[in-house]
Parts: C-alpha cells; sequence; structure tokens
C-alpha cells in the first residue's frame, strides 16, 4: 500500500505500520495499531489502516526477518472482545474535484419546496401544521437562480435525494458533482467535463480519450437498443425486416392473420458451441417475460456448414431468406444469430406492462419515448429494446464463459438529441411531461415547432455514459421567461405559481446557461469495478432503504408525532 | 477585483468585463454580461461577475477613455422586464479545506436513526406505515464508527439538521467540517486545527498567531460570565461581595430579611460622560427582564472626583465600602462602574425563567452547568451571566459612540474542562443529562468519580472559540465499549439498545480516537463580518425556518400523505 503522506502528524505514533523500511533499522519508533496475530507470546504482528508490522518481545535467542520492531513497552489501548464482522478495508480513494476554470463552490439547501414533474420527493413535516419541507431531488432550481444572480460559474459536491421505492443500484440519499455556467454552449460543456474527467482520473488506470464521441439518440436506440449504449463490443442490433420478408409471414408466424412484422436481429460470433441449451432457453424465457403478453418471437439460430440454420426458425424460413439474411450479417457457420420477430400490430392495452419492463432500470421517460418518439413504429420500438437487453444478457454469459468480448477500454460516450417533451404516463392522453425535466432549453433548429409540434423537438440535453451506465446528464436551459412560461403553461399544464420564483428571476435578465450533473457514486462504483454503487458508499441502505447496522427508518415518540402534527394513516 | 483565473475557458467569451487593460488596446475581443447603463445610444456599460466595461457605438467623431470596446456587433441574449430585486454581489470565498495529513473524505448518510440525548431532529417518513428515518445532526457515530472501521483520520463537510425552533443565528440545515482521528490526544487535534485554520485563512486578513490560548470553563464563567468569552477586550467580571459586606445589608435591599449576598462588578473606563440616562436605563432594564421575578440589582455607578459615586446605590454604601471597590477595581474618576447583587436564597421556580434567558443563545447545556457545576453556589451562577450579558450590552453600546473597545484581532480561544454530566432539565430531579453527547471521554484524572461522583467528572470537550462565538466544538470519545455502557446505562438511563451497533463496534478493539466540527458557516460569517451567518448562506431560511422565495415550507397533495402514511393531526 502507498505510504500516506503526513499521516504520522498529530497522532501517537512515529511510523505507521506500513512504513518501516530497512533504512530504519536502529532506529527508536512507537507505533499504535491493533494485534492481528500474536504467537508464541514472542511475535505479534500489529496492524493498522496502513500495513501490517512485526514486534518481537525481546529474547536472548532473537530472530529478527527483514523488518521486525524489538518492543521496549506496550500499552494496551482497547481490547476487543469479538473480532470485527467486517475487515479493515482501504478506503477508496475519492475523486478530487479541483476548483479550476473559476467555479465557485457554493452550498445550496436540501429542505426546499417540490419542484413539480420530478422524481418523488422525501417531506420532512415541520411544527406548523400541514406544512413540509421536501428533500431536494438536485441543486436544479439553485443552479440557474445562481446563474441569474451572476454568480457565473457555480460548482457543488450536491446530497441529492429521491425516495424511488425499490430499485437497483439506486439509493434514496446519492451524490452529484453539479455544474452551472453562464454564457456557455453544450459543446462547451462537454470539453469543460470531458477535461475534468481526466483530470481526476486515478493515474494508474491510464489516461481517458478526449474528446468523448456523441450519438444521437435516436442511433443509440437503433444500435444498440438503449439509450446508454455500452460500447466496448460491437455486437449492433440490425433490421432484417426487409430481408425476412421474402419468407412467408403465415409461415413465420403459423397464422394468415398477420400482414405485417418486423425482425432484428444480432450475431454472436463462434459463439455456437458455447451457449447450452439451456442458457439458450434462459435468453429466450427472459426476451419473453419483459415483453409479456406481445406476440413476438425470440429464436437462437446455430449457423452451420452452408448457412443452415439450427432452430424452430429454420424450417419456416427459406433457404434463400438465411442466405441473404446471413450475408447481410456476415454470420458463418459457428456463430449465433439472435432473431426477434413481431407483428405490426395496433398499440392495446396488453403492451403497456411489456414497455414497463423492457429495461433494466426502468425508467418512466425512456419507456415512454419508446411508445412514441418521431414517426418510428410502435413495434419497433418495443421489439428494439428487447433485443438491446438481450444483446447484454449474452454478451454477459459468453464473459462468464471466458470469452473476451468487451474491450478494457472505458467507454465514454455523449447521448444527445433525446426528445424535449414525451406524451402522458396515461394511456388516454392527457398533457406531455418533460423528458428530463421542465427547465431544458429546446433545440435552435426545432424551436419553432414548439407549439405546432411538440414531441417533435429535440431537446438541448446530453447524457454522458460509461460503459453502458448513465453517469451524468445535463442541458442548456431555458433562460427566457417567455419560453418558460409557454412550456410550462401551454405545453406541461402545470400551475406556473408553483414556479413564479424562478419565472421572476428569467424576467430579470437572465444570462443563457447550461449545467451538468454528474453521479459520483455510480462514477466510483465504474472506476472502483464494484457489482453495485452500495459498495462504494459509507453506510449504505439496502434495497428496500434500511440502514441495516441501526435499523433505521425505525418507529418515533407518540411526543414527536405531535411536534410534528402527524398522525399514522393505515392505508388499506 | 481580482481576476479569476481562466474564467473565460468554455465561455462565449474572451475576457470578462474587469479583465481589459491598457495593454489590450487594438484586440478583438468578445464579452458578455448584462447592460447596466445605456446613454445616448452611444455608451454602453456591459457588467458580468467579474466587473464593468465601457462599450461604444463607432461613430465619427469617437471619444475613448481609458479602456473602451468599440462595438462590432451585438446580439441581445435575454432582455429584463424588471431590474434584479438584489444586487449581483461577489460570491463569497469559500474555505478551501486542503486534504493535509493523509485524511480521508468519506460521505455518510443524513437519512439515519435518531441519536439519543441530542437536539430535536427533524422526521422523514417514509413508505413504510410508522417508520421513520431521522435527519443527522451530526455524523458523530459514523466518523466513530470509521475509526473503529480502521480508516485512521476522516474528514468530511458534513451538512447537518437540527430543529431547533426560532433561535436567532441558527439555520435549519447548516454545515460543518467534520474531523476524526484514531490514536491522537485532545492537544494533537488542537495542534490540527490551529494549522488549518491558519492555513486556510484569508491572506489578506493576516496570519493567525497559533496556538491559540486555552481557558477552562471555570475560568471563562468567573471572568467573563458566558463559556464562549469575546477577550478582545479586558473588561473582566470581578467578585466584590466580600467588599460589599462592609456596608449594611438591610440598607443595600431595603430589608432586614436577607442574610447573605453576592456582588459582581464591572468597570468601564473614561465611560461616564458617555452613557447617557436612557443608555443607562436600557441596559438595567434588560438586565432585570432577562433575571425576571428574582430580587436581583443592578446599578450603574459613575465615578466622580473623591470617589464619589453618583447613583441610587451611593446613599447606601459607606464611603469605605466605595473606596475600597474602587481601589480594588482601579477605578477613577470618569470610569463607569457596573454593580450586580443579589440575595443569595434557596433555589426557587421563579429563577427557572431567569436562567433560560439569561444567555444570548440560550443552550439548555449551559443554563444547566450555571445551576449546579461545582461547588460554587446558585446564586453566583445566576448573576454571573447576568453580568457576562451586561458587559457585552455596554461594549457594544460604547463602540457605537465611537470608542474602541476591542481589539482589532481574531482572538481564537480554546475553552475546556467542561463538565461531562449535567443535572436533569426536571427541576425534581431525574437522571443526568450528557454536556455535550454521550461519547464524549471522562477527563482521565476524574474517570475513578464516574460512578461515586459524576457531576465533578469533567470531560474531554473541547470548544473553540472566536471574538466571543463558539465557532466549532469536539472531543476524545470514549473508546471502552464497558465505560460507554456505563455512561449509558447506569448514568444517562438511556435503553443501550438504541445504541447496539455503536457498543458492539467499540467491542471490537476501539481504537482511542477523537475529533471535532467546526461550524462553517459561523467560520464564515466571522471572516466576512456579517451580522448573521445568514448572510453567507445561499438561499437562507428565515428565523422561523421558511424560504421565503419558494414559500416552503408548503402544503403537500393528499396523494402524497397517503404514500407516507400520514395524517394531520391538529393539536390544540
Amino acid at each position: 500500500m502507498k505510504r500516506v503522506t503526513h499521516a504520522n502528524s498529530f497522532a501517537l505514533r512515529s511510523h505507521t505500520c506500513g512504513e518501516l523500511r530497512k533504512s530504519d533499522v536502529g532506529r527508536k519508533v512507537k507505533l499504535s495499531g491493533w494485534v492481528q496475530f500474536q504467537r508464541m507470546n514472542k511475535f505479534v504482528l500489529l496492524r493498522d489502516a496502513y500495513g501490517v508490522t512485526q514486534l518481537v518481545v525481546p529474547d536472548e535467542n532473537q530472530l529478527t526477518g527483514d523488518i521486525e520492531v524489538i518492543l521496549d513497552d506496550v500499552e494496551v489501548l482497547s481490547s476487543s472482545i469479538s473480532n470485527l464482522p467486517f475487515t479493515v478495508q482501504e478506503s477508496p480513494k475519492l475523486l478530487k474535484i479541483v476548483r479550476h476554470h473559476g467555479f465557485v463552490d457554493i452550498e445550496t439547501p436540501t429542505l426546499f419546496r417540490r419542484t413539480p414533474g420530478g422524481a418523488q420527493e422525501f417531506v420532512v413535516p415541520t411544527r406548523t401544521s400541514g406544512k413540509f419541507y421536501s428533500l431536494v431531488q438536485s441543486p436544479q432550481q439553485f443552479k440557474q437562480l445562481l446563474m441569474i444572480g451572476g454568480f457565473d460559474r457555480y460548482f457543488q459536491i450536491a446530497r441529492c435525494y429521491r425516495d424511488e421505492g425499490t430499485k437497483p443500484n439506486r439509493q434514496p440519499e446519492f451524490t452529484q458533482v453539479d455544474i452551472e455556467m453562464s454564457f456557455t454552449t453544450k459543446e462547451n460543456i462537454q470539453r469543460l467535463i470531458e477535461g475534468l474527467l481526466n483530470h481526476v482520473w486515478p493515474e494508474d488506470m491510464g489516461r481517458i480519450p478526449i474528446p468523448f464521441p456523441e450519438m444521437t439518440y435516436k442511433d443509440a436506440m437503433k444500435n444498440y437498443g438503449v439509450d446508454k449504449p455500452d460500447t466496448r463490443f460491437d455486437v449492433l442490433l440490425q433490421d432484417v425486416t426487409e430481408l425476412a420478408k421474402a419468407s412467408e409471414i403465415s409461415r413465420i408466424f403459423g397464422t394468415s392473420e398477420i400482414v405485417d412484422f418486423a425482425a432484428i436481429a444480432l450475431v454472436f460470433k463462434d459463439s455456437a458451441a458455447l451457449i447450452s441449451k439451456s442458457a439458450e432457453q434462459s435468453f429466450l424465457e427472459s426476451a419473453k417475460m419483459t415483453t409479456g403478453k406481445t406476440n413476438l418471437s425470440f429464436v437462437l439460430n446455430r449457423i452451420q456448414d452452408g448457412n443452415k440454420w439450427k432452430s424452430s426458425l429454420a424450417k419456416k424460413l427459406t433457404q434463400e431468406t438465411m442466405n441473404s439474411i446471413g450475408d447481410r450479417l456476415g454470420a458463418s457457420a459457428g456463430d449465433v444469430v439472435l432473431l426477434g420477430l413481431g407483428p405490426r400490430e395496433s398499440l392495446v392495452m396488453e403492451w403497456w406492462g411489456a414497455l414497463y419492463s423492457l429495461h433494466f432500470e426502468p425508467r418512466r421517460e425512456t419507456l415512454l419515448a419508446v411508445l412514441n418518439y418521431g414517426a418510428i413504429d410502435v413495434l419497433t420500438w418495443i421489439l428494439v429494446p428487447s433485443m438491446g437487453k438481450m444483446r447484454l444478457e449474452v454478451a454477459n454469459h459468453l464473459e462468464t464463459l471466458g470469452v473476451k468480448l468487451r474491450s478494457n477500454s472505458k467507454n465514454f460516450l455523449w447521448v444527445v438529441d433525446f426528445p424535449l417533451f414525451l406524451p402522458s404516463e396515461e394511456l388516454d392522453g392527457g398533457p406531455l411531461q418533460s423528458a428530463h425535466h421542465p427547465f431544458t432549453a429546446p433545440h435552435p433548429e426545432d424551436e419553432h415547432l414548439l407549439r405546432s409540434s411538440p414531441l417533435d423537438v429535440r431537446g438541448l440535453h446530453y447524457d454522458l455514459v460509461l460503459n453502458g451506465s448513465e453517469i451524468g446528464g445535463g442541458s442548456i436551459r431555458i433562460h427566457q421567461s417567455d419560453v418558460q412560461e409557454l412550456v410550462l403553461k401551454e405545453i406541461l399544464q402545470e400551475d406556473p405559481a408553483n414556479l413564479h420564483h424562478l419565472l421572476k428571476a428569467l424576467s430579470c435578465g437572465a444570462p443563457p446557461h447550461g449545467g451538468i450533473a454528474l453521479g459520483l457514486d455510480r462514477l466510483m462504483s465504474i472506476i472502483c469495478d464494484t457489482k453495485s454503487i452500495r459498495d462504494v458508499i459509507a453506510f449504505p441502505k439496502s434495497l428496500d432503504g434500511k440502514d441495516l447496522m441501526s435499523g433505521a427508518p425505525s418507529s418515533i415518540s407518540e411526543k414527536e408525532k405531535e411536534m410534528y402534527h402527524i398522525g399514522a394513516v393505515h392505508n388499506k
């Protein structure tokens, strides 16, 4: 372990237990630590946060190893009646954010008022009956207000809160690096973040290549079936609908009621022998499960010599179809071709459940976008994310078998040109919703469509993706009061009174501004290569929001309930 | 204003409006900002966060000042329909804490379980009926657990929450610098903090002298009448009881029922002519108000030639008494002697209210300490803090009149040797309470008194005081599980189950450890010389905890109340 600079200052020691070297032989030292091991009342391994040193109780027949400390005196500071329930770990080196480029670190409140149209926010009762704070889901409004107040460049490591119920890899409280700038552009913020990440990236992990590539939301969905593509392996989704149509539809689906369909393919090279029958079953069932009651089909085809397919589909497609698909995909003997097929039916209620389970981390916005984004038909956008999910599942499985599919690189990627609005969550309509939040500025090329065709307007939002995980997101904000009011009132049909303070501020000569937030926990988790963000959080909560150590959340006293004017409501 | 380094990177400008100099003449520049002033459609003052530059619309008869920018092109980015309701301010430069000496920055949760025996904590209802998080009042437990887990040196800029109702200069959420170390001592932590403050102190305010002086709690109370003395002026409280007793008690109090009394004096040199009759009235009334129904007297005496006192007391004291008091105090003609006198009665219910209003920032612990600390009698400890308060009031008044009483120095001071326990808040007894928190270690010299005489035990607590404000506090913690259990169970009579996790951890071989927390808002307020901490907090809450901008706290929806299983209870 590396020596930590000046770790002996202000401490009851002259050296850490990881510090003594041959050059220290003969020196009088003072160590503090835990007894890790004791042998024959003669050898003691003393351990601290930095290392282990062997102590020797003086003896006539002294044996000395490389570095040992001969004991003068010992003081037992504390005794341990049980061993630590977990091992002493090295503290993960937390990101050091440099206050570069004139950014000012400003702390903003967390006890605030609910922001309309975002995640579910925790509420905090007060001593005033019926009045509650909300715990902020992000410092969004504050950062914008600071820009309007003339602060120019703001930066904060901000604690945020979201009550998202049980979701994997999320915590009720988390930390993000928040940045906001006046008089800037999307590209400027991108370059800033690239430079920042490059600067803070651990040296021993190698430099990261900047600038990061950029991909539109449409291309991400089309090629990867997800808005946060893992680009470390180049298996792409391919639309083979037209090729598949050379075979008879009624043979493929076993019914003559279907008049049109779509087909999406994935090729995994040299995998036919690796994927067992039971693994195949598991992939197909998982895909079937996420698409639920819809009549989509997923087929795994093992390619054999002469482009013969080994699968239930082989008999339903003509050899010509298989040849043309195989040619298009560059598939050859020993490869696996995964095919997803689905009839182009009109949207029915049954599809709704499928939409909600299509993503690893179900995100309402993305699901809704899938439904209605642009002119692309619904079916393709249900099939595509299913195949996107299968792409990752098969890749993960092959890697557990020892296949090296992903590159070792850290693939940062900007995903841009998200839709600004999404249709209502309600099936029967209702006002549009913000894809991210109501403060994102429309793309200048689409601004004229705001009133006439809001669903076709792209936003100046950008997500930062690393190896298939979203680690940040931001946007250029609306800085004109009238545009913000149009969005709030006419498009989102929100009561502008809730954001009166922001609208007022925007009318005071707001500078053009934009910003970004990076999820520090996610980023750390990826840097440390941990399975869950819980592994990089001190005292994390469990999946259901419990602190297992202390038992929080817990009951409170009747006196407190009275103080906060709250009584328990037992819902059925 | 100083130029902020690299403030033009990633921005729509080449220079800030405060940056152009004579050496830039002839250069093509791009500026972004607000139009501060416009004259004759010809001159425009453009302002940004960094300064102001004059722009000139090109004209045949060009006039140029020192630095002007001749306009090529203008783009209006946003228009202001009203002026900002407040002026654009310079961002206060926030404390930069260096990660010195191997400290590791670890973020700890804020949604936690109630810590017994501290401040009132906000509660956060969850989706599980009857279960609540508490918002932490400090990361105290986490920092100790991290030490036990072997982290050795911890550091955090931590958000903390206290629901203290309406108190001046307090906020429901605030920020502190938290530090904890293993294998250390009180003195080591003091030296660390002194070095840290010296390092972060703004250069243009001059170096601060280290090490800081140390004062015991007893001496602070005796000489200054408060546990956070403002040592910038050397007017000290003086006990003149024995001297005053040379005069007849019944004359002084106008009754023969009083058999014993105490007298505390303060001298303000050369102030007799400065303090008006109405100011005098105001001091005395204020003192009378804080002592309430008690029969304490406060008298302001103007000293005249020949040590003649001009006051209502002059006739009640013999000239010999006035001479001896004057000699002791070194008072001479033109001075003011403030005298506080009170009968030594036994404690009655009426005194209780007086105790609660004796301090500027009423703090239960201090008030309780006043009542029972050591063997000092109750009366003295009611009189003394009253005089401590008057000391500051008169000093403040004299300074508004132009008297330079306080030095310009930043008087840091360690206050130590606080009592570890205090009597119950209930007048009729009950278990003892922690003076600070239940984790403070007893002073080694007093440890043997823990069971036999706990009120006589001093704690290893230290407060850091700057110019009469408490800016930090910390302690060496109890690191032995059995001592912690003794304190919790036998002395405080708390249910140890609530701290089972900490007791368990302490039994796993806890290292000796200690730490401190510095109030960042308080410190900034003193550095920036503001009247209130609200002036150094972005979006502060009002005295009654309201965010005046957004109107938080506010109502929540019935749906949310249902989600969190809370109904309004309307208390009478």
